[in-house]
């Protein structure tokens, strides 16, 4: 009796959003594995999966992982915890049933894998049972910071990598103590971010950027920028480096 | 007359190290420059150089730019600090000469860009005068992490990037006061980065990485690794991450 060799799980950083922003060796491993998984919501394609639209070959067997529908839960709630484990569960199961067929899985993950990337969850529950491979992709920050012209971090400056969730006094405290910010997970929470970077003496030099590197993306100073909701996926920047940064730099 | 029309400057990230983590977008642009720039040390190619080896065209005008003979100096001192400017102003209008002829130029930077790169020096001195792009590129913490397997932050992580050449005291009050941390420029700092990490309570879930991507690279946990020197381009993780890291990714 043959035993079936295992197929492959790779982890695949999409970038921000540009296509052209995946690596080299993102693209041959999408164009090598045999299987495309990706996490999407219900009825959506999901954004690493449009990122990759132009990149993969007709007729690639998909594998779309659905979240359930939760939004009437609070994310603190135990029943959303249990149905998201178990749906965690589940997708490693489907794509663990790829692999043991002896098909290689190149699972999508906008931005890095690794870096507050929904892949980590099946990484936990798959790298150690097959062989596994993570294309480290350009984080979101990098896609805007790079977008803006905006030199971050140099020579011994700290990087803090806050979520603007964040209460807003332990904001202010963290953004006093470092050289230079990412806030992450704007959204709703802009104005209290603004705030924040007004009490720790930063909002001068803070930029807000939405949807880094896409066709529609954009950037402002934040101390222009209207109160209104912003986009869950926009950023606030705060180079820690005093060298003048360019204005017009794209 | 027909004025000329100024070439264009282009940073471009190579990433940490393997040349198929160069994104598609940094490709092309090397391709599409008419000159390819880089910083590197008297008698060096520089690594940002080596890693696109295999990718520039033969016969491609370079213009290498070598810091000067410093390590005499200590970099404190105000002769380093003034000689190390006037070198980053020279290299500026030896760029600027190629843009107001007409050619487009494409600065290499290890890593990305604007995140710790020497690419920042020319950015500040230049794009404010001619058209120019920061094409980015994969941290060298990304590809470690990557490399290692190690998810490093999800949902709501506090990452705090540190240099190693920190104090211990401020270290270990910053190691206490994040959930997951990127040490940088471990080197001869490593057995004080190792004390830090031990008071903080983080030793344990420390990792150790060499040279993430390069084909000599390697990584270890930290409690295991002996206390000789690292090399300076070696990197500390401590991932924020509860969920079970695998052991042989990779």
């Amino acid at each position: 009796m043959n035993a079936v060799v295992k197929g492959r799980l790779i982890g695949v950083g999409t970038g921000p959003g540009d296509p052209e922003l995946l690596t080299v060796k993102a693209v041959k491993a999408l164009g090598e594995a045999d299987v495309l998984a990706y996490f999407a919501k219900q009825g959506r394609r999901g954004n690493g999966r449009a990122i990759v639209d132009g990149i993969v070959r007709d007729g690639m067997p998909e594998l779309p992982l659905y979240y359930p529908v939760t939004t009437e839960i609070h994310k603190d709630h135990d029943d959303y915890k249990s149905q998201i484990t178990d749906f965690y569960n589940e997708s490693a199961e489907r794509v663990a049933a790829e692999l043991e067929a002896g098909r290689t899985v190149a699972i999508l993950s906008e931005g890095d894998p690794l870096f507050y990337g929904s892949y980590m969850h099946l990484h936990v529950r798959l790298a150690h049972r097959y062989p596994t491979e993570v294309i480290p992709g350009i984080t979101a920050m990098s896609g805007c910071w790079s977008m803006a012209g905006l030199p971050i971090v140099q020579g011994d400056d700290v990087l803090s990598v806050l979520p603007g969730i964040m209460d807003e006094a332990e904001l202010v405290r963290r953004l006093k103590d470092t050289q230079a910010a990412v806030i992450m997970k704007v959204g709703r929470n802009l104005p209290k971010i603004r705030r924040a970077l007004d009490a720790a003496g930063k909002l001068g030099r803070a930029v807000y950027v939405e949807r880094g590197t896409m066709r529609n993306g954009g950037m402002i100073n934040l101390a222009e920028k209207a109160d209104d909701e912003a986009p869950y996926f926009s950023l606030v920047l705060v180079a820690g480096w005093e060298g003048k940064p360019s204005e017009d730099c794209e």
